[in-house]
């Protein structure tokens, strides 16, 4: 077993695998840029080293936190999710220094980060990938026939892209001829790469993804599927596990893809295949070969600690379950409560949190970093805290969900949650019949009030009353 | 459905029924006294009435209650657990003014809490009680005669006792002939009563209950068992679902036991039948007529919501489950986190929470009515916290007990969670080998050294720094 392990990562993921190595016996190492210096992961973690003034350097310096974690005496570390945690250098550079990276080999996180070899891959492995290029495009000719055989609307892509750049839509052959030299122009300069593939669009799709759970021994299982429709410009706001409008039929015949796409890459820890589902067909969208922001919701239903099996897969032990343990039980959501402003365009709302109380009781759980009097540094990602419910029944979940959001406090900041609520109550929601298209269809949930609490309310009053009186 | 319920308590389980009420869509009213003015159910209910000064006298006056829920328009009552939870007087009182009682009828609640009543009731059903009395006793002679047949040592009990009082083991003829006046006298004075009956004393048992559910059409379901054995004085102190010394068939046995004791006796809503077990022999103890503190565990194992049954049930709706939708998984604990100092033999340690902090991640659920700045009263129980934790296995939910129990943060008064985190280390306990013993054979526990949170040390040198700086 793993004895010391540094994290690479800050917020509430470093927390949670503060947590999987305590309850393990594991020592941990949280690092911090000098903006963190009083952040909770490194309150926390049994040892924490700054790595200087810059907010994101440090998290961004391979070398660095290689060299930190040697020179502590860790034997492995581990990635999180974001910062370097697809960054093959980095697994490859741990691998060099004799560190074990809690993830899959730097060759398979490279493999599945090149969009067009990943495609490939599943396609040798008869996993269905949308219609498109094989490899990458050759010339805008090319492109046109392809388009042409696959039928318009496609996306252009460019081969290293992410994060929503270098990708555009094309409805028609007038569009693609002008699109086609700007996404080559743009991916060259964004990542240093010409290559382009094209792909059909699939309109309004579900987001269906899979956990995979995959050991040094071979073993390979699922743990059923989240669906991550509810989604604003790519980025998941409520995530659901299982989903709701899989049959079983179609929950076996994805989980089953999604082994068979990590057996085919030799894939090793945990990771995740998405799938865009249209009808009854399913498409294998990208694998990220991370531990994921939603993993918990897949905690929930299944039981499984996913950051657990992380750290002992990476030990070289076999898993705890083979699939046939695997079992899932009722329903769970979990909401991102992002620091934004919702009603302004889901403007960042940064600042100091005056008042945090979490939400408790039944089927509840919180994954966060903040606490009352914490200022949420600008400088990183605006998602504050994970509130996750559960119940057995899905109507039952949706009111837990609506409950949970009412009994938290967090003040001094806006935030995504009472977005959140208007949601839960729409009733496309409650009947289970939504897709990638759910938030850009329906801007009217944005126009709700903001509520204040009674205890806000206090505050105010109590403010007024303390400027006018004793004069 | 039931529209409004008045919650005749207080502290988390006033919080935990508010809750159920929210996401069931029912209002909820909160009492209070006024040393509870600030407390945490009196800002999240719907609405809160005051009930005088006097701390307790409000919680415990049927009259105020049933004539407040009439005039703020409820038209139901849910008594929690303590306070008039199991006062058949209550019951009845809300029988007659047309409210309905969230519980079991005046009558079975009145029939379960005379000790003899109930004993006969389950010996007629055949469900076992232990050796003893059919009846009460007539005389000392009778004692005698009796005791011998079954063997010393016996108790003596009246048979309208509770919490501790008119109960004596005895262990010969002579200490019976001493106690046998003792015990009528005591019981006369205490409970207006001067019924008494004897048992065998079963040495050293496990505690074992099981909790049920029963609807107003007949339906009657058990959701397994909680083994509560880790108690003091009486007191539980950890609980545990399902019992991890129980076989599966034992598990069935004494969950068909409760079903059948249920039935017996005409039960309604939800309850729990509390068994000793010795060896292979199970003998009823009592049954609970109302939701129990450690009701939590069960939901954790089974994910069934105990308090929304019982609203679902006192609105006159079957129960959502059949008996063979009832799963259990994993292992939940419940550690009943007391403002009590264990050094110093458990004293009360009420007083303001300078910091609170909830433990979060998977697995943990907090149930509390407790915040940073709040002062818990000395009025009432001492318990201020139900930290929970789950998980597929045994050795796993011990190892998240003691992360979450290190997770908390809890400052301002001294409490019993570093002492769970003893036991939790014992290696009986991890080898699930205890039963009612535990506790007092290990007094050695109670000398941990009481561990100083770092935040504690960073308080203690400001003020120090503050208090000789400047001069």
């Amino acid at each position: 077993m793993l004895k010391k392990i540094l994290i690479a990562n800050r917020g509430e993921i470093a927390v949670r695998i503060i947590r999987a190595c305590a309850e393990m016996g594991v020592r941990s190492v949280a690092i911090y840029t000098e903006p963190d210096r009083h952040a909770l992961h490194v309150k926390r973690a049994d040892e924490a080293y700054s790595l200087g003034e810059d907010p994101l350097a440090g998290y961004l310096d391979p070398h660095k936190i290689v060299s930190l974690a040697k020179q502590v005496g860790c034997d492995a570390i581990h990635p999180g999710y974001g910062f370097l945690s697809e960054n093959a250098e980095f697994a490859r550079l741990c691998e060099e220094q004799g560190l074990v990276f809690i993830g899959p080999k730097s060759d398979v996180i490279h493999k599945m980060g090149d969009k067009t070899q990943a495609r490939d891959s599943m396609r040798a492995a008869g996993v269905p990938v949308t219609p498109g290029s094989e490899g990458n495009l050759a010339d805008l000719d090319e492109a046109l026939k392809l388009a042409e055989e696959i039928g318009y609307p496609v996306m252009l892509k460019a081969t290293s892209g992410g994060g929503g750049r270098g990708i555009r839509r094309c409805d028609s052959a007038e569009e693609l001829t002008v699109q086609y030299p700007r996404v080559i122009s743009e991916a060259t300069k964004a990542f240093g790469s010409a290559e382009v593939f094209l792909e059909k669009c699939i309109v309004n799709p579900k987001h269906i993804e899979v956990q995979v759970l995959a050991d040094s021994q071979g073993n390979v299982i699922h743990l059923y599927e989240r669906d991550c429709s509810i989604q604003r410009r790519n980025q998941k706001l409520i995530e659901i596990a299982p989903s709701p409008q899989l049959t079983p039929e179609q929950r076996n015949y994805i989980g089953e893809l999604a082994v068979k796409a990590a057996q085919a890459v030799g894939y090793q820890n945990a990771g995740t295949v998405e799938f865009l589902l249209t009808g009854n067909q399913v498409y294998f969208m990208e694998m990220n070969t991370r531990v994921q922001v939603e993993h918990t919701i897949t905690e929930q239903i299944t039981g499984v600690d996913i950051v657990r099996e992380q750290i002992q897969i990476a030990s070289g032990l076999p898993l705890s379950y083979r699939q046939e343990d695997i079992q899932y039980r009722g329903y769970a959501l979990q909401f991102r409560v992002n620091a934004e402003d919702p009603k302004n365009d889901f403007l960042p709302s940064f600042g100091r949190v005056s008042h945090y109380y979490a939400p408790g009781g039944p089927g509840v759980r919180v994954d966060t970093a903040i606490y009352t009097g914490y200022e949420i540094p600008p400088y990183f990602d605006s998602m504050c805290l994970k509130l996750v419910v559960w119940a057995l029944r899905w109507d039952e979940v949706i009111a837990r969900g609506q409950r949970a959001l009412d009994d938290m406090r967090l003040h001094g900041i806006k935030t995504t949650a009472n977005y959140y609520k208007e949601i839960l109550a729409h009733e496309d929601f409650k009947r289970a019949e939504f897709n990638t298209s759910f938030v850009p269809d329906h801007p009217e949930l944005l126009k709700y009030s903001e509520k204040t609490h009674p205890s806000e309310i206090a505050l105010a009053i109590a403010t007024a009353v303390a400027a006018h009186a004793g004069w």
